[in-house]
């Protein structure tokens, strides 16, 4: 049996304005409309049931995540699990808590499939066959990695020394001599031109009992901490999902340490499987143009842009807003609702030294988009001016926001598509489309859609304070009140 | 008697996207919040009455210009005269207009003070000096041009070549010896040191009666035409400006030419006056950057910026949106709420290439804005999407839309600020700050401002069709019914 493992974390702060904290990279669309969390989904679903499949992420990201797993394959009727972590730690306390889970329900001899969820991989039938090797050297106790054939000097990742084949049962399996940490540039060509070392993937695979011994032989407190982690878990069975969901209190005693530190580099059951699937991390917007074709002057654009003089450059845009660009050269332009970046190609790395402003400032722009994920559905802010704010409101088929009521802000509601079921004061109505009502500040309000197709609403806010805070909730779904 | 004659023409492409067909350069807004027009006004103002002051304009831009020339005096009792034109020439058939209107409104001895109202000067107490020893030269019957002190060899400016004092008892007035068109950039280098050679401004100073004489003899064909042009033209008077309306059948007749070739470059009665006020013609984005003050690495913003890595970048913010630039060098970023230019700076001159290739593909970003002005008012659209779309809506105190008429789609007008009065099918209504109407389709409506402060309004249409050609006009004060 083998339980694939998706690993949702990390910020991405390199593919700022695009990931932010309340929306990061597992969730940033490619160029082919696909999320990333949505394509390894599907890749874990090649490979074993919904069922079995296991998720750990950041608490906030659940109802994000469930709704990419939805997306991916509606019609599931087996639920999958999420180990929700209350903030991010690193790669060993989620992988030992994953493997603890995965011994009780499915017993000590299944194997896990580590995978990040913010990886590309080109060619899943392969990757899918890869896996089978991997799987069949995990049967022998091995700790797989997935190791890529290098194809440049590499500075941004890991290298793997591949050793002797491990045997001749199993066919393209190596023992690992040794891990090396990401190289400097003469270091990285070395290895390039060595030909027996490959990029460390962080993908893995091994039986649950192999991770857990070595463990309790190489990292002993992390094992400790994530058996206290589980034993204080709410356990919670929803009809979409079976979530775990950690305590805080138990999880700051997780060392933050990543697996191949705690693990990998000390054990000396490491086999690695060449991976020749097309494997890519996406980890700048470098790495994002290459996946579009470029025009005959080398640029790429996923929108409306005009080109003068330019070159190899990318314009990444948002919406309907158009880009020009005269005598550029080598330039990442990245176009977002509310926040635009501009960037040399060859300095993407740096983009994360822009959220590390942002964050020092405590400005919105390096946590939020102007569209936001709520569990109910979404709503963008279209505009704000004095004395009023417009969002466009999305509600899901079912879902309902809170029942609120506000001090300051009168409320118009215009609904553009989808039928709304309204609590307004002490009445209850219904609003079609085309039609609209109005909440005058004080009224207790609810948002309710009770159709089967997403209603669309604009809100028009006015009035003299239109602050987020100026929010009582009464009663909520989804424990927010 | 002095007549300041502001001539305000020319798309100003160059300055895209913030100046456009539908709202050009001399519109445009300073760092210090104020147009060039405006500037341009005040300036006049220096040095006459408003109800001696005439503007050559298309006249598409009256609205906008009356709405300028308002906000720099809005207390003006006398009003000034606008000559419109039906479409763009050059400069010589606006000039003779301006000369006839002159010679028969204020007599032939008055002289005029020609200025483009896309010029940006300095030190305006020394201009009103500068031109008092114009007028002196003017009035002994010469065309008198002011010439600006070169400080670095332009390639973008004409050149004029100042021979001998024109006399003892006016000081600092010289023959011009010729015109130099653009030169080259090593041209431009000798002119720069011989010393003897000042850019060529646009800006003149001469009798009317002098300009009449002199185009008779270099230019004869203009001069008919612009007799002819004036005896067909519509004169209106409102309370607001005089109108001399040109048509565009006799207009069509005017040779496009400018008033430098047809008689400038041929009069020998030329002088030249130099202009150490400070003069900028802002004639492209590299020229707006100087006008900021850059900090220690060189970079200037407008707005929200986050420098990481840059030098001698400037950022030209729209409305609350957040820039960040990574390791760039001598970059232009202006961003406008449907449209980002990035640039090279020494390249700013190719902006126009842009513009060129956006009416080559018919597309709106090269004529309008996101807010369009109308004579009402404005309007912004705020955000569209399927079946519906949001405008804001702002009216001037006393002014009053169309009455008008939708066949498919629904408005709903929100009020966030002032006082509405609308008509509704057969009602006519008050719609105070917080309240909203619901206008269905097919039913009549109009909007007015009957108050004393502008009217805000969030108007949100919802329909299956939302285009601006979805509109009967039954009245309208500004006569487009």
């Amino acid at each position: 049996m083998l339980i694939p493992v998706i690993l949702s974390g990390g910020a991405g702060t390199r593919l700022w304005p695009v990931s932010r904290e309340g929306h990061p990279k597992p969730f940033m669309k490619l160029p082919d409309g696909e999320s990333l969390l949505f394509k390894t989904y599907r890749r874990a679903r090649r490979v074993a049931e919904p069922g079995e499949i296991l998720t750990v992420t950041n608490r906030e990201y659940f109802f994000l995540s469930r709704d990419e797993f939805q997306l991916a394959l509606p019609q599931e009727a087996e639920t999958p699990t999420f180990l929700l972590e209350p903030f991010g730690r690193n790669t060993a306390p989620a992988i030992a808590l994953a493997a603890l889970q995965v011994a009780e329900r499915h017993g000590a001899e299944a194997q896990m499939l580590v995978m990040p969820a913010d990886h590309l991989i080109h060619d899943e039938a392969l990757f899918a066959r890869t896996v089978q090797q991997a799987a069949a050297l995990a049967a022998q106790g091995h700790l797989v990695t997935f190791g890529i054939q290098p194809t440049a000097p590499e500075t941004g990742y890991g290298y793997i020394e591949a050793g002797q084949p491990v045997n001749t049962t199993v066919p393209q399996g190596n023992h690992v001599v040794r891990f090396i940490e990401k190289p400097a540039r003469e270091r990285a060509e070395q290895l390039l031109a060595a030909g027996n070392y490959l990029w460390n993937s962080g993908m893995f695979c091994f039986a649950a009992q192999t991770m857990l011994d070595a463990l309790q032989q190489h990292a002993p407190e992390v094992l400790h901490a994530a058996r206290a982690c589980l034993a204080d878990a709410r356990i919670d069975h929803t009809s979409h999902a079976t979530l775990v969901e950690i305590q805080g209190e138990s999880f700051r005693e997780a060392p933050d340490i990543s697996i191949d530190y705690a693990v990998m580099e000390k054990s000396g059951q490491v086999a690695v499987v060449p991976g020749a699937f097309g494997w890519n991390d996406i980890g700048s917007w470098d790495a994002v143009r290459s996946l579009s074709e470029p025009d005959t002057d080398g640029n790429r654009t996923t929108g409306d842009t005009v080109f003068v003089d330019s070159h190899d450059t990318y314009v990444h845009n948002s919406d309907d807003r158009l880009v020009a660009t005269v005598g550029l050269d080598n330039l990442l332009i990245i176009d977002t609702p509310d926040a635009l970046l501009v960037a040399a190609a060859d300095q993407a790395q740096k983009v994360k030294e822009v959220v590390k402003a942002l964050k020092a400032r405590g400005h919105e722009a390096a946590q939020l988009h102007r569209t936001v994920a709520r569990p109910w559905g979404t709503y963008t802010i279209l505009g704000e001016g004095e004395r009023y704010k417009i969002k466009r409101i999305e509600v899901k088929p079912g879902a309902s926001l809170s029942l609120q009521m506000h001090h300051h802000r009168n409320e118009h509601w215009i609904v553009v598509k989808g039928m709304a079921k309204v609590v307004n004061g002490d009445e209850e109505i219904f609003v079609a489309t085309n039609e609209s009502t109005y909440i005058p500040a004080t009224h207790r309000h609810r948002l309710e859609n009770p159709g089967l197709l997403p209603l669309v609403m604009i809100e028009v806010q006015s009035g003299e304070y239109l602050g987020e805070d100026d929010i009582v909730r009464f009663q909520d779904n989804y424990g927010r009140a």
